[in-house]
């Protein structure tokens, strides 16, 4: 790959293109500015329109053939399905029978269902993907088969990503569990319910043809309209477009693990002993395992010191809606719904809200949710001594997970990474992170079952638990004992020098590179 | 005024410059279409907010300083108050303590409680007003008094203008019944609940600055978040925002003149007969004394005829929420609560849904709202023997009313105008209308208490109503009967050469020239 590569304020090398256009290196957390202004879609016509707002026409092909799809443009979609999405394959599919070429795929997420896309990766229908890939397009990714770069936004970045132009969508497909022929739609109701669409909203907003699909065509109108047909150009009715019982992931289960146990408590302490845990106060916990943990021991120092949260964030789960049922929030602010008890709560308790990532994350925003957030909890591949974080490769440099919203959150008054000191006999406290997420600066606290690391830079915290009864060590020390568990570092990941990925910072510049794994 | 003036495709003189900017004549329903692009704002940066949320400054007047104002630049307000606003003559107030000069006030509508706007225009802290001049503001501009021309616009294309960057908006204020620090605003709670804040969603989308004005500041989050506070750049607490009790005009009331009951009552009448009123049907009644009293004798017939509406549109009074609260509707989708019943309702009931100029009204959308409308009953001031109507001048030339959402609701199915065939003994009906707000093509059914007339294009109402027992006749015989009574047709209005205001189509093309009253 003839691409100049430069080295930005985390010391990463980077490209200086990437998929053809320019890229800025990372340069610091909030010193990039843009002075651009947001992207323009055309100006429409309700002349060109149906006048008794009947978008509907009879399948997804004839649908991506009216939005005029043509090689090499960019086609969205949401992963509010998660692993349950029915829709993407299909599209590609038909894109194949089209006869189309080259394609960008650009997912708010990917999953193992996903898989049959490699096929389309491979015969050239699909040129590659920008969206997390979760699982065999990961691998195949990592591998270097695909032909252009990865590349790995959070949830706000890719908002940004598409408000500010630096992706223009082409075609947007939304799955929508009902929808009305004018392509009003929402996630709450239909056999095939996920909750909300928020990641398709700058979809709908930006691109410049949006079509629905949806399994629940009801009258107009579709009320609440969480995508507003306003934006939508077609109508697709199919059989199915999701199986919602696969929203639920592994990660969306309590951990059993005594060790992430012990980790979820300590955490939940740590936040009692710095001052957090009072009146009013707010939280955010990932779907991992431990995260949900945490918030189980939260809840019992609630219930037990009578403290009510003014809101808590999702990916809501069952635990969430129980907090918000038992009166121990009076809300959620929900951005994904993890579980169908999150579906059911948002479809029927006002105080479940549905986000967006406009107004949970987009950082080229006039603020966002994300910071006013007192304590977030979230999980890590890889955390190194001066507190950089990896949160999509594993160290032998596999590109596994996305990013999220996981970046974002970082925002936090707060924010905890609650893991394991070591997997699979690997160390995750690292010298340094095989990839760059997350910058030290950002991340406060590390709680592991062998102690807590506080980042020198936060001061009022170290202060704030000084007298705490908590294991509260240097990161160094906490990587040392770790590494004679371990029998010494992780080994180094065999990699080649092609590029493979790209991670993205929440404001649009070049974070870190992600390289071909040789094996 | 050394303005070039062409004849558009209705026939009217209109300037090809507006206010120093280009216009574009109006060329037929449908028919014009801009080749551009939305207008795109500046990209915003979260590391230029405060990362706790907190937006709140002292007053108005240091938000307007911090927001920048200048001379020359332009202002929104909303008219969710109407005659109750408390906050838009504060802000003209603040600038010319700061002392900036040739504004241009861009509110949704102006209302007589706006009058002291005049000394700011006599002074020139303001320049001119684009937007709806209800009562003393109408009359300095009919009489030439003010520097630039008043535009009307309806309320979606208001929305079309600011979307397609024809009117930029500098600083938003939005007054905002209830509000957190990090600007999440509703109209729905709070002592000065207005119900919804819909017109003032555009200016929050596409100002380059925000500014949101509160009595009533809770923590975060203000749920629902009507106004998303990531488009927003201030928050100021004041002691009183708007006196809700004013909403209600008293054009909010149900009419007690026998001949105007009448014609409600043949309207609905020939809503009947000509095969509308059936299950899942919708209507619209705007909110003068008839179209009330039509909505009414519509709800007995509904009620006789176990017959239930799929939505009605509002503006939204007490009448509309006793439909919906007895099941005579699934749905009131509502633009503007005109009366406290309609603020409690659509706080309490999610079948009482707020919508937008977007959703329901801009023409340069993928469709909207107003054309899915069975059938719509309007006032007017005039119509002429072509059915085109007028809404904004009187048969003198006074500019005394804003188009509102008129011109948007006449993509109707069916457009009914129940208007008196006379006022004052003035001739409603005349040759040509005054003004023209509305090209007769849009307008399919006159109804007088002297006779219907159908618009001779809707040969399908023809035939439908042939039968009926109703006083279908030709507009010209209902005219010439009026004539005789009233002793001729109106006189012509004493007007000067001056152009003073012109009036837009939803297109953005100006359909009409409004002139100066000489008196």
């Amino acid at each position: 790959m003839a691409n100049q590569l430069r080295k930005n304020a985390a010391g990463r090398l980077v490209p200086l293109e990437v998929n053809g256009k320019p890229a800025v290196p990372y340069q610091g957390v909030g010193n990039y500015r843009s002075n651009g202004r947001k992207s323009s879609p055309p100006i429409a016509s309700c002349a060109d329109y149906p006048s008794d707002g009947n978008k509907v026409v009879p399948d997804l092909k004839t649908a991506l053939i009216k939005a005029g799809i043509k090689d090499g443009m960019t086609i969205s979609t949401h992963h509010h399905f998660r692993n349950g999405d029915l829709v993407a394959n299909q599209i590609f599919d038909a894109a194949a029978e089209i006869g189309v070429k080259d394609l960008m795929w650009f997912p708010s997420a990917s999953f193992p269902c996903h898989a049959p896309i490699i096929q389309h990766l491979d015969s050239g229908v699909v040129h590659h993907i920008e969206g997390s890939m979760n699982g065999p397009l990961g691998d195949y990714c990592s591998y270097g088969k695909m032909r252009g770069l990865g590349v790995l936004r959070s949830h706000g970045g890719r908002y940004q990503a598409i408000q500010d132009g630096e992706v223009h969508i082409d075609i947007a497909v939304i799955a929508a569990p009902t929808a009305d022929p004018f392509g009003n739609a929402n996630g709450l109701t239909g056999p095939s319910a996920c909750g909300l669409l928020g990641f398709a909203l700058p979809d709908s907003q930006y691109a410049d043809k949006v079509i629905i699909v949806t399994d629940n065509l009801v009258d107009f109108p579709c009320v609440p309209w969480q995508i507003q047909g306003n934006y939508v150009d077609y109508v697709v009715v199919m059989d199915k477009i999701g199986e919602p019982e696969k929203i639920i992931s592994g990660t969306t289960q309590i951990t059993r693990s005594p060790d992430r146990l012990l980790i979820a408590e300590m955490t939940a302490q740590f936040v009692k002993a710095a001052g957090i845990l009072k009146d009013g106060f707010s939280f955010q916990a990932g779907a991992g395992g431990t995260a949900l943990s945490f918030a189980i021991f939260l809840k019992e120092m609630m219930k037990e010191l009578c403290i009510k949260a003014r809101f808590v964030r999702g990916g809501s789960t069952q635990y969430l809606v129980q907090m918000l049922e038992e009166g121990l929030t009076d809300y959620i602010l929900d951005g994904q719904t993890f579980d169908l008890e999150g579906v059911r709560s948002m479809r029927e308790n006002p105080r479940h809200v549905n986000t967006s990532p406009f107004t949970s994350y987009n950082y080229h925003g006039k603020g966002n949710f994300a910071s006013l957030v007192d304590v977030v909890v979230l999980g890590a591949t890889e955390v190194d001594i001066n507190f950089n974080a990896n949160v999509v490769t594993h160290s032998d440099g596999r590109l596994l997970h996305g990013i999220g919203g996981w970046q974002n959150c970082l925002f936090s008054k707060c924010t905890i990474l609650p893991i394991p000191s070591f997997r699979d006999r690997i160390p995750v406290i690292v010298d340094e992170v095989t990839t760059l997420c997350g910058p030290g600066e950002l991340i406060d606290v590390i709680v592991t079952e062998r102690g807590i690391a506080i980042n020198p830079l936060r001061k009022d915290l170290i202060e704030a638990t000084k007298y705490a009864e908590l294991p509260i060590r240097p990161i160094k020390e906490i990587k040392e004992e770790v590494e004679e568990i371990c029998g010494g570092k992780p080994e180094q990941p065999k990699l080649g020098n092609k590029i493979v990925a790209v991670t993205k910072w929440v404001d649009g510049t070049v974070l870190d590179s992600i390289y071909q794994v040789m094996e």
